[in-house]
């Protein structure tokens, strides 16, 4: 199970500090998906969503542990039930805006991950199939259970 | 960037015809997600939420293609503006909901996946950081525009 680079992805962010969280947090925080030029026919059709996926590869995580302290939190959770970068499989999912296409090169908003991030995959957003109701969150409900009806998060309680 | 197999998903589903082609629309389709020993640990905490984002390997797919036609769709569409499992990186993500929890084997329901497809992941979902509104959806809106409040999609569109 080998992963190909099929692009970069270029984000104001050049260290971990002051790089938001999630995407959901990353409003304003724009940057460029350039995807290589071999991979330019993929492309098409794309620049009719407002949104979509990104899946890339957290290339600066550090090894992978089995318990991390979320942020904002003090007790080590379980990995699976947290998003630290620093998982045995160090790939992310971002959803971001797609503000325009030109060429092979995606300008986007919403980005919460560091400068030079490995492009892996690009899908489109549609809310029937990504839309997903979830009453229990487990320890987050202590932080923001209120934003759990879909508003914004009071807390920044995740690392990825 | 090689990834790792961390434990294998069990579905009803053998074999691509019949197998739900989206996690939306995969309700009543429950499997175990039989995660490997190793990372038990990483589990701790997870019992506490409804659902949890799986990453996984379409270990069968066919070779990349630039273009595909989408289920019930006749036009050939850019591959990164479809969901075909044919993807450079044929790695896909399914919400399901967790039925429980024994010992490092969690029981979900809402596979859109085939029997022991590799598992790369587990994360927590939280609504507040996983929901994202977009009006815009190209393509789709003809097939099911209807849908884009959030509600459940009428049509089978995309494959994976």
């Amino acid at each position: 199970m080998n992963l190909r680079r099929i692009g970069v992805i270029h984000s104001p962010h050049r260290e971990a500090a002051g790089t938001p969280v999630q995407s959901a947090l990353a409003a304003g925080v724009k940057g460029a998906v350039q995807v290589f030029p071999e991979y330019a026919g993929e492309l098409r059709d794309l620049d009719g969503f407002e949104r979509n996926w990104l899946a890339y590869w957290f290339d600066r995580a550090k090894s992978p542990q089995m318990v991390v302290t979320p942020y904002l939190d003090t007790t080590p959770r379980g990995l699976f039930a947290a998003r630290a970068p620093c998982r045995p499989n160090p790939i992310g999912p971002s959803s971001v805006r797609l503000l325009g296409i030109s060429g092979h090169v995606l300008y986007v908003d919403g980005l919460d991950l560091l400068d030079d991030t490995p492009l892996l995959d690009i899908k489109l957003f549609i809310p029937a199939f990504d839309t997903f109701e979830a009453k229990r969150i487990g320890y987050c409900a202590v932080h923001f259970g209120a934003a759990v009806a879909g508003g914004g998060a009071d807390g920044l309680l995740l690392d990825a």
